[in-house]
């Protein structure tokens, strides 16, 4: 069993020089997740303990591990990047000297694609041939890659660094992944026989192939396709893997029922799930933990963050949910907001042009056009008119709205927080609510309506000679002054 | 001629179990027209008398044909899903007997991109070898596809179903397309010569193969590109062939003058149209039965379903107009939502966060912000101010609001329907219109200001000790008592 | 040096048929920059003085070339068009006749992708073989591609256009690019001795190359990968040139630090720059002379026209921004619309649905929901509430909005320009601001509240007998009539 034979060493402690950001490569996400946990979690799904070497931005390196492991990871710093080779004696001490445990796994860790069946293939691949080191190869023809080459010399193999190797690459077309399988005694011993690169002052680790064949030991390989041991050196490299693993993802859902109106521009995370028979449109970005209900339909151009969704629940295009609940047989959009902690219940519309946040809705209610419903609480079968806002900030304090079922909010109302209109009440359009409203009430704030006959032509006319013109001052500067009411 | 010799079979009875959502496959949609309606109008095109094979979900395929066919389709059920060899069993008692009509065309109905080129080239084929029977083949060396392979037997051909098949793709890699031509004696003597499958228990069609060679009859074959044979088992399938139906539309209308920006993430559907110099943002969905006029520029991720629009009209960025008709030089968006039944005059203006719906506007009227414009009749010329809403909806019935030519609009307006405003009235901002306004008149509900000196300090600083503390408390609770007015 | 010997002539003359839509295509945009700049700017570039050939549309073309150029191009009108050889006819009397610049460089107008290094490739070439005439080939095997194939003669060379080519395109997959450097006494000897074509009454420039051959001259030739010296005739052939061109820009930007989230639909202009460390998200549009600062987030969807960014900012998804100038630390969006002019401070929020124009908003000021902003002059630190408006214009001019650091603004005000809230000023939700509001004062303008009690169920009723329906009716026609307040 690899579990009970193996420990890993996995080498996370590198510049990233080739990104250009001053940031750590390793925190950079492929669908959703920080491309050092791929190497994380693929250890742990093989229960693998393991060693990983940082050094550049560790701090930030082992926060982000320990948010998502306990405890299978030890982490060892290498204080200067002096190459692979040193990274690993740094993690030489650390080792488990369990004489079961006796194969240490090297891995980089910026493969994201490694999957568990390489490192099993490895696995038996070591055993089956008594190799002393063995390590996977894969076929690359571009020299730009930054790939070791696999040489083949009189005694075996060897590898020759990208930084080193002036050959043709078209004709060394086998590259070193970076991911070995060496029996611990070989390791300790050897270790600290590399010697140092005169180009680069470098220990490299993959000295250990060329002394091993030297000494006329076994070194064995296996293979892989490019796509499962692709590094990721540069942002083109980290596009074109997370190109893959997302094509990887909407396949996936393709086979379970789910209806994908395009599978090369929707985004999806490692950790979302959608219900048979849901359609996905042009666009979408499905993110984070997001669980979609089963026959819902996500139109185009709209994004779900760590959202959840019961059953035929339909988002209109471009609307934007995030850390929010939604029901069943809910509609939303197109062009609605909702987020921070919001619950909409079954049956209810959020419609275009409507913000809805830290806010409950109730099932059944209809908030359809140009609102702002912030920190409100809002019963079961409330029609919320359209322009209606929810005033929860008065500069100081963030306070709530509490809506009671069956209200009916007039168009163009403004709901002063804190404040309550009571189970069926009713407020006139274009109302400033600023006191609580009773159940069964009507309440209105606004004032009463005035025609001034023929005035509307004195506005309209500002060029007319002497008395037109006075007024259209006066009327622009007390804009309408009050005695006209 | 081939529309007086032959008569069709069509199947389509099968089960859709791969797409896994429940649903017939046949009535997912390909640039939004149902899977089956590409086989028969296609037949229908040929002008070719058909009978169609139903039994899955028979009762919605049957409804949705008929939709968009009077007559010349035949159903006939096949209530269990025996195999394609019981399935043309079903239908020949259907058969026409004319002998004229002695040829028949049996296809899947489930393969959109078939060409009617095909199918001539089918019936040439037919008739110049003087076979018993003719069939598609095309090139196809992916084991998964589900296609039975064409096998070399010593007396000539034979179908191995994919059910069946256990050899090597890529050595017996062409594919029996599901398209044969058939004469009518043939088929009518040996379909009940057809054995059941020890392995399915299902009748296969293509069993006629081998018993046409084995009896020595003559058998032919044409080949097609996979492209226009491939079949439909799984959404992956769906979107690959949705793929290449979109690229040929696309090329249709850039060959026509009309510019994309991209040609990989526009949606068109199969019955739109395109007046030529204009242009198609990236990200566009046109759908339905959309007619776009000449100089036209329908910017990024906006969609139009059901909609026409005249010449030298633009529809600016995140835009959605459906099953409306938009004039000339008219410029919609950028976020406008205009829908259900709406008109748009020639020269108007919907701006940003506006929604029209069931309303006509005039030629060369405003709304160009934050505006609810529902149930709306509008003038010419007119100004909506930005902020304005319908009331259209009492919580009883929807009303209408009438809009005169030139009138002016004030701001953040609430109208109060039903309300007539008049020809050149003016309403200022901020009015809660409830009563009709008159021609030229000037309409004012709104309240006056009220200046209070030095009360957002007290209103900023509710930590202040006594008098500045009580006021705000006071504040808050009255939300600024009606007393101070 | 090429820059002291070369002059050069660009074929810009042609009727862009194929394109179909009554404009040369030569003003077409291809990221950002019309074609036809793609060549006057790589000339001016090199430094080498220029006679462009026009015809089709030649005022609109020349007026584009000169807004970009000043002096180094010379303009030659070609009347009618009678093929390439006439053109450059056209051209020789305008040659500059120092002894120094005696190689003429000819290449088409429609050939955006060309780049310094295939020119200076033809120079070198064209010198060291001593030839009178060299010139560039491609692959391509495509027969529909429209351009001339190199025929090998027993002479030498010679070219067949397409509209004469009836031979295998695979066979003779070699085209004439478009590109020659001839010596100019050649050149000016031989121009005239080209035969009008039969078939198509043109004088064909390629003659030359025969002419040449024939003589016993040399002539030579180089390759260019099929990108670079793509031609373009239609649409589709626009569309896959900028495919190319962007794929460019989008690789150069990965290489200096920026992290596009998909690289294949992300629309960027020539004359873009990117700050290192920032992200692009899916289907952003960076277009014009848009600058963005360092460690920016621009998220899906949102398009950026003619904008600079300072370090930090971030765009969320949907938003769009033209020709204005945004701080460092800003938010916007999402779905906010920022235009014309506007100007936004450091750490300055603007929120969903939210529109500013012709707007300056001070450092850290919010406006964060559903607001119009138009004509404003707003300090730093104010707060803008929910659904407010700046009423800049009364249906005769535009009027400015002034508002002081500090102030806070209720939730739906309605601001009627120009009006002027001062320093530190508060208005209530609701109010309609028509005056100047002094420092540290609280505007109120809003009518106060009434509540009704069970007036809510006569208005829920309006079945219910007489005296509930009478009470309906009368509130429909008085919109709830003054009496009541």
């Amino acid at each position: 069993m690899i579990s009970n034979k193996v420990q890993a060493v996995v080498l996370a402690a590198g510049k990233s020089t080739r990104f250009k950001t001053g940031r750590t490569k390793l925190l950079e996400k492929i669908c959703g997740q920080e491309m050092i946990l791929y190497s994380t979690r693929l250890l742990e799904a093989l229960d693998i303990p393991t060693i990983m070497v940082v050094g550049y931005q560790k701090d930030a390196v082992i926060e982000q591990i320990q948010q998502r492991h306990q405890e299978f990871i030890t982490f060892v710093v290498q204080e200067q990047q002096r190459g692979t080779g040193h990274a690993v004696q740094c993690a030489m001490q650390h080792l488990n000297l369990d004489p079961n445990r006796d194969l240490i796994l090297i891995m980089n860790g910026d493969m994201p694609l490694a999957t568990p069946d390489i490192i099993s293939k490895l696995y038996e691949q070591h055993k089956s041939t008594g190799a002393e080191l063995t390590f996977v190869t894969s076929h690359c023809e571009d020299t730009h890659s930054g790939y070791g080459r696999v040489i083949t010399t009189e005694r075996g193999l060897k590898i020759v660094e990208a930084k080193d190797f002036t050959g043709d690459a078209s004709e060394h077309c086998w590259i070193n992944a970076g991911i070995y399988l060496v029996n611990r005694r070989f390791l300790q011993e050897q270790i600290t026989a590399i010697e140092k690169s005169e180009k680069t002052e470098e220990f490299y680790l993959t000295a250990l192939i060329e002394i091993a064949c030297n000494k006329g030991l076994t070194v064995s390989t296996i293979t892989a396709p490019f796509d499962i041991v692709r590094g990721i050196n540069n942002f083109q490299e980290l596009w074109a893997a997370e190109q893959v693993k997302r094509a990887e993802l909407i396949r996936y859902w393709m086979e379970h029922g789910v209806h994908f109106s395009v599978a090369h521009n929707v985004h999806i995370d490692l950790d979302v799930a959608i219900g048979s028979g849901s359609y996905i449109g042009c666009g979408v970005h499905l993110l984070g933990r997001t669980k979609i209900g089963k026959n819902c339909k996500i139109n185009e151009f709209s994004s779900l963050e760590n959202v959840t969704l019961g059953d035929y629940t339909e988002i209109l295009s471009h609307s934007m949910v995030s850390s929010s609940t939604l029901g069943s047989n809910v509609m939303v959009g197109p062009y609605a907001h909702i987020r921070d902690n919001s619950h909409i219940g079954d049956g209810a519309y959020i419609g275009n042009f409507v913000e809805v946040t830290r806010s409950t809705i109730g099932a059944g209610t209809k908030a359809k056009h140009l609102a702002y419903l912030g920190d409100a609480e809002i019963g079961t079968a409330v029609n919320i008119g359209a322009g209606t806002v929810t005033c929860n900030y008065n500069g100081n304090t963030k306070n709530k709205t509490y809506i009671g079922d069956r209200a009916f909010i007039g168009s163009n109302n403004t709901l002063v927080a804190p404040v309550t209109i009571a189970k069926n009440a009713y407020t006139a359009a274009g109302s400033v609510i600023t006191e609580n409203v009773p159940e069964h009430a009507l309440a209105i704030a606004r004032a009463r309506q005035v025609n001034k006959d023929n005035y509307a032509t004195q506005l309209r006319t500002p060029a007319q000679p002497q008395i037109a013109n006075i007024t259209f001052v006066a009327a622009q500067k007390n804009k309408l002054s009050t005695d006209h009411l």
